[in-house]
């Protein structure tokens, strides 16, 4: 296949441009710190580094493929302004992001008027992805993803697993967005009712046995209580660990897009909900409460530590 | 090992039995209908049908081993009245239904009083547990769980993976009720993501492609997704199928505990009430809302069909 450009080796764009040269494909790459793509190149074979988003579109070969790995967003939206001034009619660019899919409908939009094509690929696999490949879903026209071919099938899996073509463009970024949400469904599921053994302290579980033995055989058994066991094995009592869950876009779009399709999604939007908790967003509503109650009943509060 | 009894032949307990009988394990097998347990005898190696709990508990060899795998509730509690009076001091008795953990403590118990060693086993697989074994969560005391040790590692995935010694009598069967929580949130969460892609009809998703693919490197694989993944080859449309979930005892002791132990469990208890609603139970708020929008600002309501 013809050398393609990738942008941005972060956690996820490094691993999948090793993946990628282990597969015998040529990638440029670049990155933001110019020296990462260098050690990278250096590291790894069919790899080479390019300084900047100029040197990548003159260096290779049209019409060329760029897949981006950039945080969604303004990183993301940064680097399509400065390659939409770069890139030509028949280029193919693709944006691997967690982005919003909306986002990827107007890009689509934007680069079509300019006659180059845009794929949005959702990409899951995490820090894993490496070794054990991609799940990918795929969102353009037939003919754009039919020219990723060969990167899609070293990226997932196995060349025929693993690996999706959703619809039109966004379709991608919308599935992978669903993914996000029902991943923060489960883990939460999973969180809640460790948790509620620990808290029966009468039986002492051992967490770590407990979550090994449901890994075989049981109904629940999943790549996330794999991890979670693992986790357990650790440490179960994970007293050095602050209680805060962080968020980013795909649970909040998920929850936005049940509350606009109309489609109840409780648990989804709840997981979302007991994150910004633990992030101390109950705080204000927990203070007021307790001063309801000592408005009607008089009950104790207790003051700020 | 010694041959040992098991009562009932339901969809878990007859698969149960064919494995064991598969492990070269004797079993004496009884049900309330005699002919199930005599056709399954015929069926497999190893098994001997009686007709009754006194043909059963005469016809082992003492200290015995008898296994109830009968319908939490009624229908053990009745089968554990009967065998009460006609176990002797060292015989052991395992429950391997879906039993309230506090009904195990007390069975235990009572058992106790008399002798009589009691063990509750949590058993997940469902209907390809005899393919690929059970989960099995054990409580009861350490030599008790040593002496079920053959039948044990017949059941389970594999000697070594799928089983865990919980703790103390009640602890298997409340780990068991902990796991089935779990699974009601993670098929809630699976259920909710996939019904807002079936909802985004300008994407036109084929669920089962994209189910397929989340199967393979994907944050949400699972075996829950496996099933899933199945079922959505068949039919994505579903429209034979009635909307309407039933709920069995754990999701709801799950529930319960949550509150009892003061653990949020939002997911695990929410996902239980999405499954009332779904048999009917929220017609009766929802028609209540209709009227309230009514009353306050003249909102029309639809008249019953």
């Amino acid at each position: 296949m013809q050398e393609i450009g990738l942008i941005g080796l972060g956690r996820m764009g490094a691993n999948m441009a090793r993946r990628l040269s282990r597969a015998g494909l040529k990638l440029a790459v670049c990155n933001r710190t110019a020296e990462v793509a260098h050690t990278l190149a250096a590291e790894e074979a069919n790899l080479r580094a390019v300084e900047s988003y100029e040197a990548l579109v003159d260096s290779l070969p049209a019409p060329r493929i760029v897949w981006l790995m950039l945080p969604a967003g303004e990183a993301t939206e940064t680097a399509l302004q400065a390659l939409f001034g770069l890139l030509s009619p028949g280029d193919l660019l693709v944006d691997g992001a967690n982005a919003y899919y909306q986002d990827s409908m107007r890009h689509a939009e934007d680069l079509a008027a300019k006659g180059v094509e845009f794929v949005d690929a959702g990409v899951s696999g995490g820090v894993w992805g490496l070794d054990n490949g991609y799940a990918l879903m795929l969102g353009g026209a037939p003919q754009s993803v039919a020219r990723l071919r060969p990167l899609i099938e070293a990226l997932a899996p196995a060349p025929d697993k693993g690996w999706v073509h959703c619809g039109p463009a966004g379709s991608g970024h919308f599935a992978k967005m669903v993914h996000n949400g029902i991943e923060y469904g489960m883990m939460q599921a999973l969180a809640e009712g460790l948790a509620l053994m620990k808290s029966k302290t009468e039986f002492d579980f051992d967490l770590a046995e407990v979550s090994e033995a449901w890994r075989h055989g049981s109904v629940v058994r999943s790549w996330l209580l794999d991890l979670t066991a693992e986790v357990l094995k650790q440490d179960q009592d994970l007293e050095k660990i602050q209680p805060y869950v962080a968020d980013s876009g795909e649970g909040r779009w998920t929850a936005l897009e049940a509350i606009n399709q109309k489609v109840p999604a409780p648990v989804m939007s709840l997981a979302l909900m007991m994150r910004y908790a633990s992030q101390g967003n109950n705080d204000y509503p927990a203070k007021l409460l307790a001063m309801m109650r000592n408005a009607f009943g008089g009950h104790k509060v207790e003051p700020a530590k």
